[in-house]
């Protein structure tokens, strides 16, 4: 493999779910293995049963985390999952990779294994010390929750000027590095319905947003808000913003899941390492079927590739 | 004309927006002549001038409401405005029509002539002595927001299950009545992100959002809920669902755009009469140039048409 292909690290996620499966399957498109240099961080034994389920099969090279286990526990798999991430983070920190995508892991089993994070980006986020912003990509739209598991009625208190600032900081500076955009626009949507009517149904745009938006600007940062939710992101689709910041989870997510259902990615921005993700679960209904569908996973290691190689020209 | 059918009202809307203009390339749309009979309620001298500016010309009936005015004050296009609706429902209400388009309206001129509503559907609401339930049609969706005009902070208490009730069963039986589907299917999404995720975030769903589809069930409606919305609308879209109903304005508004910007159309419903309008607002800086798109205007008319046809045939 030349040197000049980005390496790349796969985990294979919860071994009870539909990971192994579509990592094996993205490993075997001929679109990921021909750009870049793989290695699957995780269990040598556990990608071997993946890929005799799917039915094929490639030289791939494998860094052994922890034994997955034929039949494990929840806690067993939990501390799987743990030490894989952990591994593959700690090898991209080192230079050794230049990203890592990782398939879904279950709560569920972190929670049995004593670990006690929602998901991949808080630990992502405490491994390395950052604050992680989640990006979802798929057809024309990136789009980017500012709040993600947490009641409705608690976003209004979470929504502040600086979250403002620093997620479109963070979003912008992706945009330039990672998806090569020279000149990025951004649009970030109001709280309220049209964006609060100058004031009429709600002040968290002309409290919060919108002086953060002018805050921007004064650094040179191309950001229009607040915008009216429901039309920002059809003019975002029409290609008129290269991505959409959100208040909520539901206003980033409807639209990217209304266009990029089965393909959209999970780009964590703002760590000092490149982490995408496929958007789908561990679906433990469909393991081991060799039915589930690999699209996200194969989008996103090609988004990983890209961004390494975006990284790399830059 | 013949008397088969449907006898629809379009009023003109505001005299310094695209209302006279989009009401009228409406009227020289063939598949909306065709299909109706049409009588103007308004000022017949501004229809005039809209049919010289967009430079087409058909026979229509009129009835007389209150003159316009060449350059109204906005307390003169108010009081315009409203006189013009009320009448257009009284005919409806006396069964001398049997649906009535309404162009878009302002309500800054509503306000200057004393008329202090939102919009249309409050004053429908108010003539009609009914509660008026929004849903919003386009592409393959149809949408019916729960909140509207309120600022998000405020939801929560707004959600009631009273609320959810009474408005899917004003869908429910809208779908069968006026859109002709025997055994309608219904979601109604969750408040929270991933519709609560069994209480982690949020209890609007378990309190109030699955009570209420119980009691639906219950009266053999088809309801399924609460539903995490960022999925519902992309299964709504596949033909899954024929309505959805949502707790949030943009919940419902950000999908419905993003498949239907230009054609969307507004049907009240719940009210003794029929009434459709546009998507789309007043816009009057494009006003009076032969410049307004009247695909939405034209959806509209076609709605109200296809909906009194369907009611004849119940």
């Amino acid at each position: 493999v030349p040197q000049d292909k980005p390496h790349i690290l796969f985990t294979l996620g919860d071994p009870a779910g539909i990971g192994p499966e579509v990592a094996v399957k993205a490993l075997c498109d001929a679109s990921v293995r021909d750009r870049s240099r793989i290695t699957v961080v995780g269990d040598p034994e556990l990608l071997d049963r993946a890929m005799t389920l799917c039915g094929c099969s490639v030289d791939v090279e494998t860094v052994f985390s922890r034994t997955a286990g034929k039949s494990p526990s929840a806690a067993d798999r939990g501390k799987y999952l743990f030490e894989s991430l952990k591994l593959a983070v700690q090898m991209c920190l080192d230079g050794k990779a230049e990203a890592v995508v990782t398939a879904p892991i279950s709560k569920a089993a972190l929670h049995a294994g004593g670990f006690c994070y929602p998901g991949h980006t808080e630990i992502l986020g405490e491994l390395t010390g950052a604050k992680p912003v989640m990006m979802l990509v798929g057809g024309q739209l990136r789009v980017v929750p500012m709040t993600t598991h947490c009641a409705l009625s608690e976003v209004p208190a979470l929504l502040t000027r600086q979250l403002v600032y620093d997620t479109a900081l963070a979003v912008h500076r992706s945009l330039v590095r990672d998806f090569a955009l020279a000149a990025p626009k951004i649009a970030v949507t109001g709280l309220n319905p049209h964006a609060g009517e100058g004031g009429l149904f709600g002040n968290e745009e002309q409290q919060i947003i919108n002086p953060a938006v002018q805050s921007l600007k004064e650094q040179g940062i191309d950001v229009t808000g607040a915008l009216p939710a429901d039309t920002a992101f059809y003019f975002a689709n029409q290609g008129k913003f290269d991505a959409v910041i959100a208040p909520t989870h539901d206003q980033a997510l409807i639209p990217l899941k209304l266009v990029a259902f089965a393909e959209g990615v999970n780009v964590t921005l703002n760590l000092p390492i490149v982490r995408t993700s496929p958007g789908h679960g561990t679906a433990e209904d469909i393991a081991w079927k060799n039915q589930a569908d690999p699209t996200s996973m194969i989008h996103a290691a090609r988004t990983a590739i890209r961004i390494a190689q975006n990284r790399k020209g830059a």
